[in-house]
């Protein structure tokens, strides 16, 4: 952030009075830019035994499988979120059954909260940011390529839950590591 | 948002190519400005059978009792968001021991996130947003002066999941309503 949204002037980071940590603080009408961690919401699909994932026509990380979730936005609640996502990127008729994990990626600004949902039907096909969406057995979930730790997080809790029958919420933090994807996707 | 954060430009409010809702565009370096929902995060701080409660210093709701919670900023966890709020407000030493209400808040773009605690000791003292902490029997929650429907929704389930000693995470969503909360804390 250079500029004042609201008067277009130029912006100091700076720590206001009364605060602790710096803020973007027009040098003009003063007004303090807050910047908050972003969430990031959608599903874990089920059908029976299998679960569905997607496989990304967006960067990043173009072609590898992930859950269908994206940026909450505004006006939205969290359920409606995750099922617009779950629309948009797998055109997939799903109910909510119950919060699942909720991942904090703090080195990001991110919370990730995801859910467990029942598909209604398998009429699903990808949606434009997914080159194919597909349902996988557990032996088959392609680990070393998905997209993202908190994905691997999700998808590793759910089958080892699925042998009690019973999926408590899952909390926790993913911090920033040097590890590469392709080679390593435990948390 | 009227200028652009990058260039100081001029933003107009308008659906980008590929996207389905109306955004702030620059008009001349075409950086996409999003705006997300923001997460309030808090802790129940509880002791023995009390809970504490903090009143507020500052607006909205000067005067009136909330529980520890503001927004969560870049960088951390929830659950360190959570603590961080609990001291700020309240000098609290806790240990945060589950998640306990999600409750989002479309009509105005959040989602509060509220922590079960407990009360390490009983060293609290009201921090600079707080006029008075204090610990609640629950037959003396001043249940008609509290802050926001959040905190009456959250308590409320706490008392009522005591009785069974069993506390499942609640969520909820509030509407906005125009009801006034000095006369009806209802959900």
């Amino acid at each position: 952030m250079k500029f004042c949204s609201e008067c277009g002037q130029t912006v100091t980071l700076k720590i206001p009075e009364g605060d602790n940590r710096p803020r973007h603080v027009c040098d003009h009408c003063h007004v303090i830019h807050y910047q908050n961690p972003k969430i990031v919401t959608g599903t874990l699909p089920v059908w029976g035994d299998q679960v569905l994932l997607c496989k990304r026509a967006i960067q990043p990380r173009h072609g590898l499988w992930t859950l269908p979730a994206g940026f909450m936005e505004n006006g939205e609640t969290m359920e409606q979120a995750a099922i617009r996502e779950s629309v948009e990127e797998a055109n997939a008729n799903l109910r909510i059954q119950s919060l699942y994990t909720v991942i904090s990626l703090p080195h990001i600004n991110q919370v990730y909260v995801l859910y467990l949902a029942e598909l209604k039907d398998l009429d699903f096909h990808p949606g434009v940011e997914s080159l194919e969406v597909k349902l996988f057995d557990e032996q088959d979930i392609p680990w070393q390529q998905l997209a993202f730790r908190t994905i691997d997080f999700t998808l590793k809790r759910y089958f080892e839950d699925r042998k009690t029958s019973s999926f408590p919420i899952h909390t926790h933090a993913i911090e920033a590591n040097n590890r590469q994807l392709d080679t390593d996707t435990s948390d």
